[in-house]
């Protein structure tokens, strides 16, 4: 790129990963250069890039010399102020960063699986250095998620945040709740279109989202960003049948990842949830993203916005780079403190235990349709402590199975565990009962 | 309050204006103030209050010797670093900030008037003075509106903007909608409950909501602050009838701000405005408010809060104190410069002309019931350029006015006003047509 500069201050950067992402923030850095320019008071000119595979055409502009196969080449270049690493995964970005901080280079990354399982040594290594780290792209793409538990929140105490975090479920649910199709079958085309891959495990069984998770439970409590403890639960088991009976009930099935402050602990989960059709959260459909934070002073605040994609996820990384690059302009040389120095503290998230979670459940046993069948489970119920809701028995069969589904109101999930184990032992209960969660402020 | 920092660092405030929002801000300090100092680096005390009536009760503990009926004493104070103020109106609001930048003071306000008016003239002075100016309580309360613009979308291009910033308005019209109840019985309702101001057309007619739209378009377009050419209607003349027949067309009436890109123009525009009920505003009920902004890159972003009310009002302030806070801590000496400097220029936002202005509307025309009544009018559209996309023609009555409902297709605000003053004029037209622009994609 060439260096002509009206404001006759420079920001040089380093890419390191020319994928998707990268390139959309070269498109970006060269489609809105003056723009940039004019609101960050500083030409962001970049310097080099960094890919394995520098051959590769990719529909952007960049000069011959610019590219490089040797990230070294980034990180080792005096002139380079802020790298950007959108390679992905563990390593060796994560050796990259290190490196970077150690070089006393500000970083900016969309790396969600690297900062949930290594957050807490990046950050730190990232305060020693005295360099920034910006992360907004991490998670929920380009809603400001980042800014507004950092920043917007800061006076505020953090009550409960729901997020639907994961566009590829999400977009999996919206299409089994529309279209009325099965799992297998829209998780099939969902990777015809290329919107899930190969392996889904990551997006469907709620990897993905439990690594948000992570990252927004260390900006919105304070602490040590951890993986571990974290209550998983994918949607491949949700079936056409509980889409349906939620429908009846009023409900929606969503991914959502969950975070509620219950005194000194925090109460934080991932799994698929029925919630009201009038939700904010169940009007969130195809791949979007969204989160719910409900803040003691400021109440419901909701954000809404593409959580993935090149170009979204490429505005958020230059957000990040034009805040760094203001910062390096007012100071060049007393570099600030740490991103997260004055947020975060090395110390662990009070979890509180799965086990003593209070939330509504739905349940669906297949029993066999027969006299006394109700009374049997819900005197299980009754047994432990679990108080019904309602109750949906629809019209016998001539014979086998029928399903009843029932709803409760709030209820332990211990108590929950042991009453479906001995409910499932129960020679007129056919099959496993399903269980999901259910958030619903009037039950 | 009490001096003991943990950090061993003070910012020392002033307060101007102690209302309902300065007791909010008061209150959140006072409760959250260690939560605060851990996330700022920094105690922030509160060093003076101004306020003319400081006998007033106001339920929040505030040492006698902190409170003053003058001002001055907190503009002429050497040791105060954040002046806030939440007096409210023009005089001496404008003054006081005038006064506190000369006085290298740095500036916190939610005064949404002032700027709209003023906001040029104070930039302005805070940039030569080099301090900075907090305003992100003035637009949407708790919806970070402001750092969204200025930093998430800062490498994007905003392609529009379509906002519900006023509660009052849309309690109202929320009410209408799913009450059936016509808007001078919930008018006063609100009069009744407090939620709207005796003299209520400050929020029905539109001007709070456009002095909230002054200041999105220079963030968003990075222009001037300016009312001026702002086309402006309020909700007064929206009838429960046309109400009743938004919901059979499919959409529901809410009052918008929108701003539009137009090559090297901008379209801005408020007033009732029928949008599909699947629309995610459609959904924003009761006194929130939200934006639904759309960038060329970004796609789109929407955010939802509490567009008022004292403490989702008082988080925003904190939020601007904790910024401006951290930059003091960075350099306390060298200040930066003004928060707008690298982003809004002193040139006039090149406005739209209305009358060039296209867009779908919702005709409703009062006719004498006798054939070729509907020939004539939709002849007269035709001759205009207009054309109709769908009819409610419904049942004709025994003598007298029939309501004819017409939704039409992209038109040109100039060719619908020719067109209303001619039908208008029929003489088989027996009132003046209702028209009420729609926002739909699908249309």
């Amino acid at each position: 790129m060439t260096m002509a500069s009206k404001t006759g201050k420079v920001i040089n950067l380093g890419l390191i990963g020319f994928g998707t992402i990268g390139t959309g923030v070269v498109k970006l850095l060269r489609e809105n250069g003056e723009l940039i320019e004019r609101r960050a008071g500083a030409k962001l000119h970049l310097r080099k890039i960094a890919d394995l595979d520098i051959e590769k055409s990719r529909n952007v502009f960049v000069e011959k010399d610019c590219l490089t196969t040797h990230a070294e080449e980034i990180l080792q270049d005096p002139d380079i102020d802020i790298v950007i690493e959108l390679i992905g995964g563990y390593e060796p970005a994560r050796a990259f960063l290190n490196e970077a901080a150690r070089q006393k280079k500000h970083i900016v990354t969309a790396n969600k699986a690297l900062l949930a399982a290594h957050g807490d040594e990046i950050f730190q290594i990232v305060a020693k250095e005295g360099v920034q780290i910006g992360f907004e792209a991490s998670v929920g793409g380009t809603i400001p998620i980042v800014r507004t538990l950092r920043e917007a929140m800061v006076g505020d105490r953090i009550k409960s945040i729901y997020g639907i975090v994961n566009g590829t479920a999400n977009y999996i649910l919206s299409k089994m709740t529309d279209e009325g199709r099965s799992f297998a079958e829209v998780l099939q085309e969902a990777q015809s279109l290329g919107f899930a891959e190969a392996d889904p495990s990551f997006d469907i069984e709620g990897v993905d989202t439990s690594h948000k998770l992570a990252i927004t439970l260390a900006l919105a409590y304070g602490q040590r960003v951890q993986l571990k403890g974290l209550y998983t639960e994918g949607i491949s088991q949700v079936s056409q049948q509980d889409v349906v009976f939620a429908r009846e009930l009023g409900y929606r099935i969503k991914l959502l990842a969950i975070a509620i402050s219950r005194g000194e602990q925090v109460e934080a989960r991932i799994h698929p949830t029925m919630i009201p059709l009038d939700d904010l959260l169940a009007n969130v459909n195809g791949n979007f993203n969204a989160f719910h934070i409900i803040g003691e002073a400021s109440g419901s605040v909701f954000l809404y916005g593409q959580g993935a994609g090149m170009m979204p996820t490429a505005s958020a990384v230059i957000s990040d780079i034009v805040d760094i690059a203001k910062e390096i302009l007012k100071d060049p040389l007393k570099r600030s403190s740490g991103y997260f120095a004055s947020n975060v503290h090395s110390r662990d998230l009070p979890l509180l235990p799965m086990a003593d979670v209070f939330t509504n459940y739905y349940f669906r046993f297949t029993a066999v349709d027969r006299p006394g069948v109700l009374s049997k489970i819900s005197g299980i119920l009754a047994e432990n402590n679990i108080s019904i809701a309602s109750v949906i028995q629809k019209g016998r069969k001539e014979s086998g199975a029928v399903p009843v589904v029932m709803t409760t109101y709030k209820s332990c999930e211990r108590d929950v565990q042991e009453a479906l184990v001995r409910i499932d032992n129960l020679d007129v209960v056919l099959d496993r009962t399903i269980r999901i969660r259910i958030e619903d402020k009037k039950l």
